[in-house]
């Protein structure tokens, strides 16, 4: 069974906008077992749309289209589909209810336009849009799928998660499929390989593993194909199980889960506190833990301290050892731990100094040098860790870093 | 005249891998005056190349082919492309002296694998490719142009700027063409589209003006074409100083410019450091400044207080006007500022507090309300804005804010 992904947009074509919706449906549609033939991108144009549906129903068994839906530009697109599908456009009272609703939330007023939004094709079977104005339709033709999304993402996703792809699961008769992400940060992809190697190559034949790419973050993918959906949930997490025995100490979190998060989330179950003194870090550690909603519940701030002077002043770590050791040191990154603990009154604190590059860096120090250091009320412990040479990426993993020393801590 | 993007890659399909080429791509087309039809992304896969090929060749004047020439993969390729042109592989010299010359570079050994990438169809035009080891191959059949690239941004993006589209330009005898980008902050898209309207619309005929999107930033870009490179960029600037007589208090900066490099840049120039306080923003604004290489030349450091106690503690703010005037509040920002410069001895400080969100927010305080303030050696400004409701944007559009307060006052 072959899909075919049509996205619609003339700024699509002239780089205005990129087509992530292809990616993330590709993802999905393969998640659930359907392979995905090609993707087209295409102007917003009565012919050109009418010749890719042609031509991809001559190829595929499921059409999905996204984008040409808002409400100035509709017009060309249903037009289309009303011929291509030889059908008329009705006034669906329901779909206007929604688009009311909609607008009543907004506190705006419906236009005509938006009354236009309610018209459909009299064959499709309309999906209802939760998040916006234009409803989704699915069509069918000489045993061929059609669906039309909205192109906004936030409106496509929930369509394809909540009815398109569990109608296609059930008409097709498809396996079910359990998937779960697991989450490690510390160890580099090609490490983690080879640690997990014969775990991976006793997996079930119906257990797929994926490596999926992230800056600073492994994740590891298991995809499980059956019949019974309970029994697939209890395979997989029986491989975890094993996958925890063996790189248990990395692993984070899973599936949509961030390190800030459960950093945050574990920090709160404590109702402990935290502070930062970031020097290489620049403030990235307090911008990932503030990001989190509700951080102010353990999260007491930070100090940048970029210059030596602040350092020594402020977080009162001794000059001498900033002169005898470098402020990239075990010494001096462990004085700001402790002195950023102190002055703000925190249980936890974590510090950074590094070579961020792409310069700065020496012969004893290359760019990447990093130190990080967490303090507790008894102790302070500091790591050294050689990044690479990409001044934003040293920034994020040694971030990441902190965090994650900071996690095992709690 | 029409150019088709083709992408090759398995990875684009299962959504590995945002396919982020083709809308490049567009844009240097686009702004070259030329149109593209449609993107296409396809499988790694003998039939599925040639069909593509092919299907292109029945609609396109120009095909830019991405991808599928890595060295694991471009068997498939290049025995695609031989077939396709009726030609076949020889070894190309000069293209084998480019790959060993990347490998010595990276202090590695050249495979076979690695010699057969030197291996290039006979009828094709090479085109070099001096960050990786796949070449570029340009192809003509029957009047249509046809040019395969490796799939890596960074390889290919040379190649289309340095090499295509000139030689495209030259070819087809288009005009030249001149683009800038003029970069505001401060005031949202429609606001700015009201206040330029007049001189928007005595624009000379060949000057084009184009709204792009980026968070917290509006970008006005000018697109001038005709004959003579020289008179459109005389032209273009005309009308740019133009419009600095109208919005030149919100024009920060041209083309690739960021707010974090000309305030840097402005803070170098005149020998001032900076520091900053940060409550809403988090440390944000500090991850901002840091992100720019040598920032240490002109940023000491930052107080992320995001507790009050740290507020009053570590910045000196008054206890009582927290309690009297909030957090959130002229008084209490300004004492940041104020606080944190003295602290920290800058000659300037900048300093947030706001609602965040998506909690916190209060009647007379909702969330999205943010004061700024801006303390220098003589005085200190404060500002209240009301940005958004959601977090991350408010976050974003607080730092970019102080920033550009900041560089007014430089």
């Amino acid at each position: 069974m072959k899909t075919e992904i049509i996205s619609i947009g003339d700024e699509l074509l002239i780089g205005q906008v990129v087509n992530t919706n292809a990616a993330w449906i590709g993802e999905q549609m393969t998640m659930a077992g359907i392979k995905v033939y090609q993707a087209v991108s295409i102007a917003d144009d009565y012919d050109h749309i009418f010749e890719a549906l042609k031509l991809a129903s001559e190829r595929a068994d499921i059409v999905l289209i996204t984008g040409g839906l808002g409400p100035t530009k509709d017009d060309i697109t249903k037009k289309t589909l009303c011929d291509f599908f030889d059908s008329k456009l009705v006034f669906n009272e329901a779909v206007f209810e929604d688009v009311k609703e909609i607008f009543r939330v907004r506190g705006r007023q419906v236009t005509d336009l938006n009354r236009k939004q309610a018209e459909v094709p009299d064959n499709c079977t309309v999906i209802r849009n939760v998040h916006g104005t234009a409803p989704g339709m699915w069509f069918e033709k000489d045993g061929i799928i059609f669906v039309s999304m909205p192109g906004v993402p936030f409106e496509m996703k929930p369509m394809m998660t909540d009815y398109i792809i569990p109608e296609l699961q059930q008409r097709f008769n498809l396996p079910a499929i359990y998937h779960k992400t697991v989450l490690t940060q510390g160890v580099p992809e090609s490490e983690m390989a080879a640690m997990i190697e014969d775990w991976e190559n006793s997996l079930p034949h119906n257990v797929k593993l994926a490596y999926l790419p992230q800056p600073g973050i492994v994740r590891l993918r298991l995809t499980a194909s059956g019949k019974n959906r309970d029994k697939l949930v209890a395979l997989v997490e029986n491989e975890i199980i094993k996958l925890k025995k063996i790189i248990g100490e990395y692993i984070f979190g899973f599936d949509k889960d961030t390190l800030e998060e459960v950093v945050g989330n574990l920090l709160r179950e404590k109702s402990k506190t935290v502070s930062s003194a970031e020097s290489c870090t620049g403030g990235y550690i307090a911008h990932l833990i503030t990001s989190v909603a509700g951080s102010s519940d353990y999260y007491k701030g930070s100090v940048v301290s970029y210059a030596n002077e602040i350092k020594s002043r402020i977080l009162g770590v001794e000059e001498k050892d900033i002169e005898r050791y470098g402020a990239v040191s075990e010494s001096v990154v462990s004085q700001m731990a402790v002195g950023v603990r102190e002055k703000f009154k925190t249980d936890y604190a974590v510090a950074t100094s590094g070579v961020a590059g792409p310069t700065g860096g020496t012969k004893e120090k290359p760019v990447g040098t990093t130190w990080i250091a967490v303090a507790t009320s008894d102790k302070v412990f500091a790591k050294q860790f050689h990044f690479g040479e990409h001044r934003g990426r040293n920034i994020r993993r040694a971030a990441l870093m902190a965090l994650d020393m900071l996690r095992k801590e709690l």
